[in-house]
This record gives C-alpha cells, sequence and structure tokens, in this order.
C-alpha cells in the first residue's frame, strides 16, 4: 500500500500558515527525501481573512495534491475548526489553539487543545511565531518528517536575523507536543 | 464553459518562484476576486535545485490544482525549459529568460524572450528580484490578473522594507512585456 499522509493548516490570514506549509513540505522533500506537496486555495473565503494550506508527504508521486481525507488537521480559529474537522479522519489528529478554539467536535479522532499562540507570545515574546511553535508540535505529533529537517527547512526559509528566534519557536513547540503525548 | 488558466513559474531554487506563486495567487483571489490555487511539488528533483510553483486562476472551484495543459510558461533556466514545454498548450505562451535560456523550442505557442535576470540586474540593483520583474511580465502577457491586484498583493508580501524596490521590478517586468508585444 502506497503511504499518503495529508496535513491541513487552517487559521486566519497573518498567521502565517503559508510560510508554515512550506517549510514542512520543503522538510519532508529536500531534506528527509520523500515526495511532498504544498498548496493554498484561495476561494470567496479568502477575501473574509480565512487561510488554509496543505501538504502531502507520500512514498509515491503525488498526483493529486488536494488533501480529503486528513490525518492532521492543525485550527487556530473556531472558525476553521468548525469549518474543516469534517475532513478529518477517525484515526487522525485535531490540533488546536486553545486561546481560541474553545468548542471541539466529537470524533474518533485525538485531541491537542494546546497554547500554541500563548506560548509564542510568553516564551517567545512574539505572537507571530505561533506558526513555527505549531510546526515544532505537529512534527513531535505525526512523526511524518524528522525533527533535523524541519530545522534546517525553517532556517533556510525564515528572514535574516530570526533564526534564533524561529528556532526557539520550533524548539518550544516540541516540548508542548511532548508535554501532552508524555 | 468554465475559464481555467494554468501557469507554471519554473527555474532554479533561489530564484524566489514559490514566492511569485503565491503573490500571484493572491492577487488573484484577494484582490480580484477571482479562485485561485498555488501548488508546488516536491519530488526528487527538488534536491537537485530545480524548483517549479503552478498557479491556477479559474471562474469555478478549482477542483484539480494541478497544472496539466499550461496557458503560460515561465523558464528562468534551460533545464527548466527543457523540462516542462512539452506541457505547453499550442496556444499558450512561453517566457523565458534570453541568459538563461539559450535553446528555444518549437510549437506553435507565442516565445517571449527576454532579459528578465539582467534588467533585475541592471535596473534594479538586484538579481534576486527577477521574480518579480517576472511577474510584471507575466501579469502584462496574460492578462488575467490586474496590475493593481498584482501590486497591492506584491506590497502586501514582500519583505518589510523592500516594497519600493520590489514596485520597481514589476514595474520593469510591465515594460519590458510590452516594449515585446508593442
Amino acid at each position: 500500500m502506497p503511504y499518503r499522509y495529508e496535513i491541513r493548516l487552517s487559521g486566519e490570514g497573518g498567521q502565517g500558515l503559508v510560510l508554515a506549509g512550506l517549510i514542512l513540505a520543503e522538510a519532508a522533500a529536500i531534506y528527509d527525501g520523500i515526495n511532498a506537496t504544498q498548496t493554498q486555495a484561495y476561494g470567496p473565503e479568502s477575501r473574509g481573512g480565512a487561510s488554509k494550506s496543505e501538504v502531502i508527504i507520500s512514498d509515491e508521486e503525488i498526483d493529486y495534491p488536494k488533501a480529503t481525507q486528513i490525518d492532521l488537521l492543525l485550527a487556530l480559529t473556531q472558525e476553521a475548526c468548525n469549518k474543516y474537522w469534517p475532513d478529518l479522519k477517525d484515526s487522525g489528529a485535531l490540533v488546536v489553539d486553545s486561546s481560541r478554539v474553545t468548542e471541539l467536535p466529537k470524533g474518533g479522532f485525538k485531541i491537542y487543545h494546546l497554547p500554541i499562540i500563548e506560548t509564542a507570545k510568553d516564551q517567545i515574546g512574539k505572537a507571530v511565531v505561533a506558526n513555527i511553535v505549531s510546526l515544532g508540535v505537529i512534527t513531535a505529533i505525526s512523526g511524518v518528517v524528522s525533527r533535523e529537517a524541519v530545522e534546517k527547512a525553517v532556517r533556510a526559509r525564515v528572514p535574516k536575523g530570526t533564526e534564533e528566534l524561529n528556532w526557539r519557536a520550533l524548539e518550544a513547540g516540541f516540548k508542548l507536543a511532548h508535554a501532552q503525548t508524555g
């Protein structure tokens, strides 16, 4: 059976989810050597400020780069959570920010209700790195990309001079996931 | 008949084609109000330094975000041109950088052989903005997104402090295309 893992990163514009998706796909493909696609679909909802970025990781060439049966959904707003959780597999994982998502859906999937934005703000001093904290969380929970690959991909993509800040954000994300998963 | 326009931006890593694709999709969707997707597919070739970014623009929801029958192909390296021109429609447009692409394919499509990288280097003073010069060229040639939308999308995405530089690069791209198309 070919292996295919679908990730959707969702929230609102300005949360840096496009960059997060890009980093995840580059970590998988350039540094871990597996196939990956990264897609943004913009529709009428983009004008309302909603944002989503999708990453598919597979051991085969990816013919259909859209996520339809999601293995891991990140939702950084309640609106994104409400809209996208029905596409999540029962065996999947739902990662939500605990300050922005308070009503949780019910299903067979695992829920990780984590203070992602708060960690970015309080531990790193910049709410804007919540996307990189999220990356750390996703890397730890999904296990589909290596930590080393994600570290390299972050360094290659973030603006010069912010590498250290982003590295700390990633580290904080790894810890946040491990604190919950044990 | 639904309208669908497929663009592939190709070249090598470091040429900023991912950002260019993102800006084009956001111009179409956020500022012009049409549907757009933007996809990067990374395979074994990514490790070799090749890079491509695809943008689909449509008046309908986009179910299949991969480009298969290309309306406009940008190639900033000979390797990318050789690899991708067979996917170009006969009615399409091939935009190549004249310093990096010297062997041109033959077909029904129109060829725009333009000094994109040289313009970035000589007129703007930074080869790295060749991606934004390309965006100006593509906007003028394709006619699928408005110039105003692309200007807004560029401003929203480029690093703070580089807006003026990138605006000039975009302007230089518009002029380059108009000089050839008349």
